[in-house]
């Protein structure tokens, strides 16, 4: 890394200054190296602690740098492309499509939720948990929740909790005809709950995908699934082409 | 908006505070609205300025509130749904998808964009800047990458810069075989050029979109867009049922 003095540029200083350490974090330092400390960075380059740290706020929204507890400031891996489910996929745990069960209870939604799904705002639902773990690290936190209209079969009889009920709620679900999905993705902060699960500090910058599951009766259910902004890429693969990637070296298309 | 002073809780203070401030917006708040100012809603709610000012950031990051300079921090309305085009369409520019031609330059892409077209990493490529408006708002600044060798028949003699030059490369584009395509979204932060674009400050969070374009040949384009996050929601429609929605009031399937 060199020892740059910032000239006066028309754009923000600490945004010139991000552009210097992307060039720097590319040719002087490996993935995972861990950075000088805020200090001794602002030194280098000639600049205020505050700027400094709206430079490196900025490079890790761009995933380019991890600021960790305990660790510091490290250089970040590139962001590993998580398939997002297209409309080829049936209902959520239909295939192996590397969700975990966590477990199931029943809930009353957010507002917004019960909107989506046409219920009452004090009814609760059952809301099914998994989580999504690639290449070892948890990537996706999901609520999946299902009016008890959508599952009449469920009975009481079936686990009352835990994995055993969530595997009985998507097995009930499975029974109905999928007549179509949609989904949208906006950005996010982490739950506290969340949070925990991805390994994160409540608040981070997340991705967030609502996923709606129609039968011809309506809104079946809806998925709220929580991605790791910093460390997820999500990808679409190519209608009747789908492929559950780790990386995008490839094309979907031949 | 009340006088809730908060207690000690296990979660961070800004998080729970975010919580309070989060049903005060829905409670006491219309949108557009401006909320007090930092001092004294650091006051009303008994927390420091840097508590308050996270919990702000939260709320921004959520889409709950907007911070414009010389306006102070108001009520967000709630974010615009803006379809992401799947597969089911062609390439870009063929039907009226909510996009202008501003101008066509020449540039030498950056290199994550060169490995993506396989072209050397000092070669220039035909450069398509579009805009995507919708309700009168810049929502979307798109980049489209295409190397000479895609369009042969585009001549020397065609319109040599601007939209006419744009319009040129599309319908160049346009003759070509499309095999395919796929799409990523990840979370960035705004370029320069974009963000002034989008009437955002440089760094802003965006939700960035990179689409691949194949033909039998290989990987013809590569279109990057920048979608403002903090007022967009990107919808993707069921596959062969898309519609371009500015909401999701109505499910997408019948």
């Amino acid at each position: 890394m060199g020892t740059t003095q910032l000239e006066t540029v028309p754009e923000p200083k600490y945004w010139h200054l991000k552009t210097v350490l992307s060039e720097a974090l590319d040719q002087d330092f490996a993935v995972g190296e861990v950075l000088p400390n805020e200090r001794e960075l602002a030194a280098r380059f000639g600049v205020a602690r505050a700027t400094l740290r709206q430079a490196l706020e900025q490079l890790e929204l761009e995933g380019r740098l991890q600021r960790r507890r305990g660790v510091g400031t490290t250089v970040a891996p590139p962001r590993v492309g998580v398939a997002v489910r297209d409309a080829q996929h049936g209902w959520p745990g239909e295939a192996t499509d590397g969700w975990q069960l966590v477990n199931a209870t029943e809930t009353v939604p957010a507002a917004a939720i019960a909107k989506l799904l046409g219920t009452g705002s004090d009814q609760a639902v059952h809301t099914v948990r998994r989580t999504r773990v690639t290449q070892g690290q948890a990537v996706a936190a999901e609520l999946l929740y299902v009016p008890a209209a959508s599952v009449p079969g469920l009975s009481a009889l079936d686990a009352p909790s835990g994995p055993a009920r969530a595997r009985a709620i998507l097995r009930e679900l499975g029974h109905l005809v999928l007549e179509g999905q949609d989904r949208s993705v906006e950005l996010g902060s982490a739950r506290a709950d969340d949070a925990k699960e991805l390994d994160r500090l409540p608040g981070a910058p997340v991705l967030l995908v609502t996923t709606r599951y129609f039968t011809a009766a309506g809104t079946a259910a809806v998925s709220v699934a929580t991605y790791r902004a910093d460390t997820c890429r999500l990808t679409f693969g190519d209608s009747g082409d789908v492929q559950i990637t780790h990386d995008t070296a490839e094309p979907v298309a031949s």
